[in-house]
C-alpha cells in the first residue's frame, strides 16, 4: 500500500524528520511517498500559517489523491484535514486528530506538548473541533519559537521534558502528545524518562492511515462530506483548479 | 467610520445583493466599501470552497485591513474569521457569529435555514466551534444548489418559507437565521409571514461592526490572536506575502 | 431612537455612573433615558439582592416598555432579563449577557472581574444558564464590598489592575469583563495598562441595544417569551398589576 | 421535624391539594405547615409569575425559617430556590429539582410534563440550570392553560396520559415527572396505567426535606450562599425588610 | 420497613462502621439488615477491585431482593449499581451517587476527598458518568492507602481535614463529600472543624432509600432497565445463577 | 505479533465469527489467540450480562496478558476494559471503542446499530463515558434477541438494513457501526447496499490493537491505571486470584 504524507510547512528538513518518524511506525509492504508542498510557510505558528498551509495541503491532495492508498496530513493543526475529506475517497488522516485518539486508548486524560504558549487557546479550540475536550488534561507550552523547537538538542528536551512533568503533576495527565511535527523523535526518551506514554502523533497518524487501508474504508459520502460539486473560481492553484469549472 | 465588507465568494451580483442588505443597517455617517475577492468560488457549497474562500479572504485583509475600521467576512461559513482576528487589530465581524450572537437576545435557541442538505453537519460543527451548540435549535435545509438559492422570486421564497415553518413547529425554534449570504433581503417577508424574527446576517455583522468601532475595540493581541511572526514562505498571494519575510 | 436604561439597584450616584458610561456608546440622535427604580436594594451583592431588584426592574419595564425603543437592564445579574422578554416586544437587553456576546469577537476566552469573591460561583452559573461556559477562563474578584467597589479612586484600581494580571497570566483570558454596574468608567485606563480589551458591560448594552432597534428586531413570540396570560394576583406593584387581573 | 410548604402561587385550591400530596409523604412525627403567600399570582406561567411568586416565596421564607426545620418551595419553576439558600442555613428544597434528583435513580432519563407548550423552553432551560440536562429525554406538553390543568377529572388525566405515552414511545422516557405542583395526584394512576415511574414533585420535595433534617444538613454558607449583607432597600415587604438596613 | 445494605468489600470491621452510620440516619421503624459479601476484595482501591466487588454485590442481591423495601450498595465505586437495578424493581441506591444528589441541594459545587491520588480519574469518570460533572469542584487526595484510611484516629483526620481546606480554598467547594465507606463517622467532626456540610455518603444513601421506599418507588422497567432475559451461563455464583437458564 | 482475542460471552459459534473477522484485519505475521471465557452468559443483553462477562474477562486477561502483545475484548459492551488496562501493561482494545474511534476518522457523526431497544439508553451511556457523544447521531435498533440476531440469513441483514437507512435518512448518520460482535460479517454487503462506511468493530479493534503493538505503547501506569496493589479477597477465579493475597 502507498501512504503519502503531505508536511504541512515547506521546510524539506521536517519533511526528512517526519519521513524518518513514519518509517518506524510502517508495516512492510507499505511505501512511503513524503511531500513537501509547494505552497505555504516555512512554520505553523498560528491562524494564518494554518489558513495558507491548508490551501498548499489541498493542493497536494488534488494532486496525489487518486495514487495514494491513504494520505496522511503532517501538520498538528490539521490543516485542511476536512476539506480534503470532502475531496476524495481516499482516507485522509491527521497528525493531531490520530494522536488523540490513540492516546484515549491508554489513558484517562493527556496533555498536549507545545512550543509557544500562543498554541494553548488555539489547541484547546481544535481539541473541542473533534469533540475530545473531555480528555484534555492541559496544553503546556515552553517558550520556544517553532523553528527553535525543531533543532535536535538538548536545549528543546530540557524545555519539553520539564513541561511534561508539570502536565503530569499539576493537570493528572496520563499520556502526553508532542503537538508538532516539528518534535517528531523525541518521545522514546521521554517515555523512558517521564516513565508514561508520550506520543509521536506522525507514528499513531502512519498506524490510523494503514489500518484504514487494510480495511478498506473510504470516506463517507453522505452528509458533510458529499462531494464537492465544481463551479467557477478565480486564483485557484493548478491541480486544485481541476476541481472548479 | 468605515466598513469594508469583503464577499467570500467572487460573484458580483452577490456582493451587490449584500452592499444592499449592509446599507440597511448603516448608522449615518457610515461608509460601506464592497470588497469581491481576487480569488475563491463562486459560491461556498462546502469545506474546500470555504477553505479557498478563506485565502481569498485573508488577502483582501491584508490588503484593506489599514484602511478599515472594521471588517466584515460576509460568508456563513465565515471563512478565515480566526486567520483575520490575528492577522490585524482591526476588528473583523463574521456574519455567521455576529447572527448567533443577535438571535441569543431575542429568543432561547434559533434554527439556521440553509440551501443544502449536506450543509448540516458543517454548519451544526460551526456553531460548536462557537461554543454555542446549547442555543441551536436545529439546521433546516431546502435541497437547493446554493447558485439557485441566489435567485430572487418565489421559487425560493416558498422554499424556505416551508423550512422555517418545520422549525417552528417541530424543533421549537424561536429565532431563524438566514444562513447565507446569498439569501440576503428575504427576512422581511419572512419575518412578517412566520411572525418571528428572521435574521439577515449581513444586518446582525454590520451592527456588530459599527459598534465595536464606537467603543474602539480591538481584538485582543493576547494569547491565541497574538500577533503573527513573519517567516518564510512559498506561493502566498502579493498582499498577504507582506506578512512573510 | 430612545433607550430607556434601567438601574438594578437603587443608588443614584450609580446611576450617574451608569449614564455617563452610556452617554459614551449612544450613536447620534439616540436619546437616553435613565431610571432608577423604586423597588430594590441599595447594591446587588447576592440572591436575595437579585431577586428583589428583579422586581423593581419589572415594574420599571411595566412603565417604560410603551415609550422605549429599547430596554438596557443594567445591573451584572441581568435581574429580570427573561421576565422582560416575555413582556414586551421592546428589545430588551441585558449587560451580563452583552458584554459576553461582544468578549467573543475580541478573543477566545474572557474572564470576569467582580468585586466579591461570593459571586464566584453565582457568575459561573449565570455564564452556564447562557451556555456560553466554554468562553469563560475565570472569576477573579478582589475582596471588596459592592459599594466600597463604586468608590473611584486609587484603591480599586489597583485592585481590579492586580485581578485583571492574574487572569490574563494564570487564565489565559483575553478579554476581561467589568463585572458590576458601579465600576463603569474604570475600563478605558485598564485597557491602556493591561494591554487587552477590557470591556464596559454597559457600552456594549448600548451598542446591542441600539443595534437591535436599527435592525428593527423585536422578542420572539413564539416559545418561551410568548405572551404572558393575565390571571388574578396578589401584593403586586402598581405598574406590572396592569399585567394581572 | 416541622415542615414549612409554601405554595408557588396564591391558589388556595392548589394549597390544599399540595397539602393532601404532600401530607402522603410525611414519615411520623413530621408535622407540615403549609402556607400559601400574600404575594404571587394566581398560577405560574411564565417567567413574569415565576419573577413575582420567587418575591412571594422570599417574604415567607423571612417569615417562617427560623420556625421550620426545612422549607419546600411548592412549584415546578423552584422560584426563589437561590434566593433562599442564601438567607438561611435551613434547608430549602425546591419541588423540581428534587423530582428530578429522585428521578435518577430509577432511570436513565426522564421526561416533564408540562401543561403549556410555552414551558418547553423554559423547563428545558431550568433543568440545564441545575446541570442535569444529560438524564433529560424530553419536555411533553398537553395544550391547556395552568388553571385548566388544575381541575381534577378525566380531560386532564387523558391529556397526560397521552404526552406521557409520547415520552415513552418518542423520546425513550424512563421516568415521567408531573412538572407542576397544580398536578398533584395524577402520579398513582399514570403509574399503574403507563406501568413506569411517575412522579409527583411534592412528594419528592418532602422525602429530600426530611431526609436533610434527619441528617441534620443545613446549606453552605461558604461560596455562593454566603450570607446576605444587609443595607438599605426600598420597597420591600415587611419580612423580607428584616434582611435591610 | 427493610434496608438491607451491602458493603462492597468483604471486611466485617468495614462492614460495622456502616452500619453503625446508617443507623444514625434510620427512621424510626427502619430495619437494616448488614451483609458482607461472600465474593469479593478487601477493599477497593480502583477498577479490578470494583469489578470483583460489583459481582459479589450481583450475587448477595439476587439473594436478598425478593426480602427487602430497599437495597443500598455501600461502596463508593457503587459497583454493581446499574446491574443491580436492572435485576430487580425493589430500588437500589449508590452510596456515590445518592451523596452527590444531597450534595447539589446544599451548595454550588462539590468536592470529594478520597484516600488515592490514583482515584482522582476514576471519580471524575463516576461523576460524569452520573451526568453531575457540573457539580464537581474537585477531587481531593490525601496519599493514603484504603485500608489506613479505615483506621480510626488523628492521622486520617488530619489528613482529611487538610484535603478539605484545600478543596475549599483552591476550588471553591462548598460542599464536601467522604468518598468512600471506609471514611464514615469523619464528617461530624469535620463538618463543625470546616464549617460546611461535610457528607457520609451512607446517611445519604439511607435518607434515599427510605424515601423511595416512603413513596412505593421502583425501578422503570421500561428502557435499559428493562428485564434480563435469562440465557445459558457458565460459572456463575449460585444465587446470580437463578436469573440464567 | 500476538493478539489475543476474549469473546465476551461464552458461546464458542460467536468467537468462531469473531474469529474468522479478525482474520480479516489481521496483517501479514499477527498471530491471533481466539478465547472463549470459562464465565460469563450465553450473550450479552444488558448490565448483568455485562457484568458477569466482565469477569470472565478478566479472568482469561489474567491468563493470557503475559503472553500477549496486545489483548481485544470482544464484545459491545467492552466488559472489563478499564479493570483490563489496570491490570497490566499490554495494550487492551475495546471493540466498542475502537470502532468509535475509527469512525470519527471517516464521518461527522455515526449511528450504532444495535438489536435490542433496551439497549438504547445502555449504549448512550457508554459513547458518553468514553466522551464521544459529540459524535453521536442516533441508536437505531432492530427488535431481535442478540441470540437471534447472531443467526446469519436474510432476516438479520433485512432487518439492519432498515435500521441503517433510518439512520441514513432521520439522523444524519454518515457512518454506521454494527454495534455486536454477534454481527460480524455484516458490514460487507450493508457497505455496499448503503453507499456509506459501515464498520465492523472487530475489525477496527483489530486495527488498532496491532497498531498499539507496532508503536510500543502501553497503557499509562500514571493515574487511573496504575498497578492494582494486591490485598485479601473472597470468591475470586484462580488466575485472577493471582492478583491477590
Amino acid at each position: 500500500m502507498k501512504i503519502t504524507i503531505i508536511n504541512g510547512n515547506i521546510t524539506s528538513a521536517v519533511s526528512e524528520d517526519i519521513h524518518i518518524a513514519a518509517k518506524l511506525a510502517a508495516f512492510p509492504g507499505t511505501e512511503i511517498e513524503m511531500v513537501t508542498p509547494g505552497i505555504g510557510p516555512a512554520t505553523i505558528g498560528g491562524y494564518l500559517d494554518a489558513q495558507l498551509s491548508a490551501l498548499g495541503v489541498c493542493e497536494e491532495i488534488a494532486r496525489v489523491q487518486a495514487d495514494s492508498d491513504a494520505i496522511i496530513i503532517a501538520c498538528f493543526s490539521d490543516p485542511g484535514l476536512y476539506a480534503a475529506r470532502e475531496m476524495t475517497t481516499t482516507p485522509v488522516v491527521g497528525i493531531a486528530e490520530a494522536s488523540m485518539l490513540t492516546a484515549i486508548q491508554l489513558g484517562h486524560q493527556f496533555s498536549l506538548l507545545s512550543p509557544l504558549r500562543k498554541m494553548r487557546p488555539i489547541l484547546k479550540k481544535l481539541v473541542a473541533s473533534y469533540g475530545l475536550q473531555n480528555h484534555l488534561a492541559s496544553v503546556q507550552t515552553v517558550e520556544m519559537d517553532v523553528a527553535q523547537a525543531s533543532i535536535h538538542g538538548d536545549e528543546r528536551m530540557n524545555a519539553f521534558m520539564q513541561a511534561g512533568k508539570l502536565a503530569i503533576e499539576n493537570d493528572d495527565a496520563e499520556v502526553l502528545i508532542l503537538a508538532g511535527a516539528v518534535m517528531a523523535g523525541m518521545e522514546i526518551e521521554m517515555t523512558k524518562e517521564l516513565n508514561l506514554p508520550v506520543l509521536d502523533p506522525i507514528k499513531c497518524a502512519m498506524i490510523q492511515a494503514q489500518g484504514l487501508v487494510a480495511m478498506h474504508l473510504q470516506n463517507s459520502k453522505k452528509g458533510g462530506f458529499s462531494p464537492h460539486r465544481p463551479k467557477h473560481s478565480r486564483g485557484v492553484p493548478p491541480h486544485l483548479a481541476k476541481n472548479y469549472l
